[in-house]
């Protein structure tokens, strides 16, 4: 069995550093590198898509909502046109740092809002879907597992990934606990890990009630923005080596 | 004798319209659109490439400092790294818009005081050349005639569009009469256009001393802003055809 | 019977131009002055304030979300806290320009989105009105008639403009007719000033019924960006002035 | 004898932080807190100014270029007028906030590129104070010693604050050493805390030729972003009281 490892990088802006970047992409096998809306400036993406290329994963845009204050985390009330445009901007963005390098960018993974915005509503999903492929079909979407958003890049004719958390809860129907109720976070590292191997292997993890839920995963969602989660990410790549579970780039 | 005409679109911003793009664009046979610093944004672009491809020009995209308040117009201190990102960053975002609609991104042309910086500075051309070159080594960079811009596309391997302005007069070294001084505004169309054909023909155009400036012209700028402009434009036009100059995009 | 006709000004941004504040002016009372997040810029706000306090208008703070991409129309997911902050350092800025040119800041009106977010949420509609408050308890807060933002002035010791649209339909409740349904717009002049007028002299308007809706009215909206909003404005000042209606700002 | 420590503050910026304002602000008498052009938002405005109000100490505007990605460190050719318009906005977006927090607003500093211009060139000094002076004639702008901007604070009638580098060498004539040459910067807390009191009780300091200049001080300037700038911070207080000199804000 095999997994893809992904996480949010280039999240800096100007004087502000933010994420360990050089830190977290040893475990990294698909970077999504923020494109200047939610994070990111232009010499911070020019930096981080050299230092993901030499840490060898495969490159990823990480479209946002044009909101620096809010870090893309508050849902704007933006149209379907409007989404698609400003995906298409961000992809083409990121890309050409990419083709600078000499290298070939591999997918594309909204960021925060627009992340759950599109796993929710159809048209918001289309609209992003349809700025991927219309850039470059040969992307891939990674998108949260079976959402509106893996649908729509499925039947515009993407290849999606579909992503879970290694820090989160599920539901026996596969969707995650919402925040807030008993089970929604998975603090243990060595847990965390031990789900992301049983996922990996058997598409499947326990729920709060003791259940087992059917989780698909081509690639699960590190964070690299402190210590603690430095530490989920040696966990988890560590434990699918001894199951041997390959970690690499989704394909 | 061939030349190109040149004019800057999509500078629209939201709720904000500038610019007669629709009028102007019949003729204008290189548009260079704007990329969201100083000018227009993702759902602008995506208009203006669509009527640019439309109407049979060829697209450039149009870099510009981060400065929308100031419109680009305003010298702003960056580095020479800060320009290579910025213009990486703006050449990819337009032309992700392009190859959605299956066009293809032909040149490149800064704007305003980055047009200004780039045409002095040796450093800043340098880094505008080898962003544009990196991207992709087939576009052409548009800039003012023998400038630090034309010459750093030229040695770093670029095709250079030396670019002469219809509305401005020259000195005796082929340098434009400085603004605020005597001659260095052409206001008669008639006269511009008679200028424009001359430059076209003969490469060479009268100074305001009655002598003659050496002018290379590979591409002419146009402006679609107002009544005047569009005037211009539509007598450079006729001119050009009345003189048997070709007016196409530039090779 | 008296009432006050408020109008938003201020809304170009750089080199763009909205609105026709000169020529509106003559017939607001009430000037709302936009702040810079949704349009505006400091030199746009400067001009503005000079031009609204020489046509003896009441100025007031017109602040809205930080989204000049979409002019602030478009609803954001902000907390109670990010509100009440926006508030008080879009009022700030904006009062700063008028103690500069020794006038006194009168009332605050949000825009757009955030109008209509505060006139339907009472914890963003306080957070607005402590904002208000602890500013200047001095200032009026104009919101929607009737509306969880006049409440939470009232609430806090604020002096409230309840608003009517003179090119809105009401219903029987006193809500306005949902924009897309049938008399949900009033397109004709004479028809919105002699509401306009019924407004301030009985408090009733009449629905797409033929019934009557009661209409709390202390000011009017008017706009000024196109020539049939200006012909709105004369029509209704007109008619007010035949009707022995004074025409003054709130108070 | 007195002096003044003033340390610039409140440069977060949405999940972005920087600096250490809760460590560094027992140590100062006068909060230079900025106002969302070149750092800051709304939110951590009104957080710091309660922050600093808390700690007692004076609290001023920090107004610089719009320039988040270069944190108004970059010198950007803004007009005299653009500058007096962008400094009435940022002091009363601050003001608002100490308003509202019962408090009141003492002085005015310029950031980064926007102090150093104001230094250099008349027009925009002047146009700073006057900005000042028609927000409150009350106000106290800071400015580099003897530079052209204390000059225009005191030529219209201001109190100007003459600030020092704890940290910075200066030559015979008062100025600071450029950095890059020799003795620009003061490494070792200690030399820098005896300078500090040595300028506050004599006036003067002893340049990298052995000399002495005269530097006239009403304000000392700290920082407040690093263990080290925390360090200078607690020795050049601790130094001054030893040495008998006040530390106080600046009246």
């Amino acid at each position: 069995a095999s997994i893809d490892l992904n996480c949010d990088l280039g999240e800096s802006f100007g004087a502000y550093t933010l994420g360990r970047d050089a830190e977290i992409l040893p475990y990294v096998t698909s970077a999504n590198i923020a494109c200047g809306f939610h994070a990111g400036d232009p010499s911070v993406m020019q930096r981080t898509v050299k230092l993901a290329m030499e840490a060898g994963a495969a490159i990823g845009a990480h479209p946002g909502l044009p909101d620096l204050a809010g870090f893309g985390r508050r849902t704007i009330d933006v149209s379907a046109s409007e989404v698609y445009a400003m995906t298409v901007y961000q992809i083409g963005a990121l890309d050409a740092f990419v083709r600078a390098e000499g290298g070939t960018l591999k997918h594309v993974k909204p960021h925060g809002a627009l992340y759950n915005m599109a796993a929710a509503r159809a048209n918001l999903a289309e609209a992003i879907a349809e700025a991927v492929y219309r850039v470059d079909p040969a992307l891939t979407l990674f998108g949260l597992a079976n959402s509106e958003l893996t649908r729509a890049a499925e039947r515009i004719g993407l290849r999606a990934a579909h992503e879970a958390f290694a820090d989160r809860g599920y539901l026996a129907d596969g969707s995650l606990v919402p925040r807030g109720l008993p089970g929604a976070l998975i603090d243990d590292a060595e847990t965390a890990a031990a789900r992301v191997v049983r996922i990996a292997l058997e598409g499947r993890v326990s729920t709060p009630d003791g259940e087992d839920a059917e989780v698909r995963a081509d690639t699960v969602c590190l964070h690299g923005d402190n210590e603690h989660a430095l530490a989920f990410a040696r966990q988890i790549a560590e434990a699918c080596q001894i199951a041997g579970v390959t970690v690499k780039p989704f394909e």
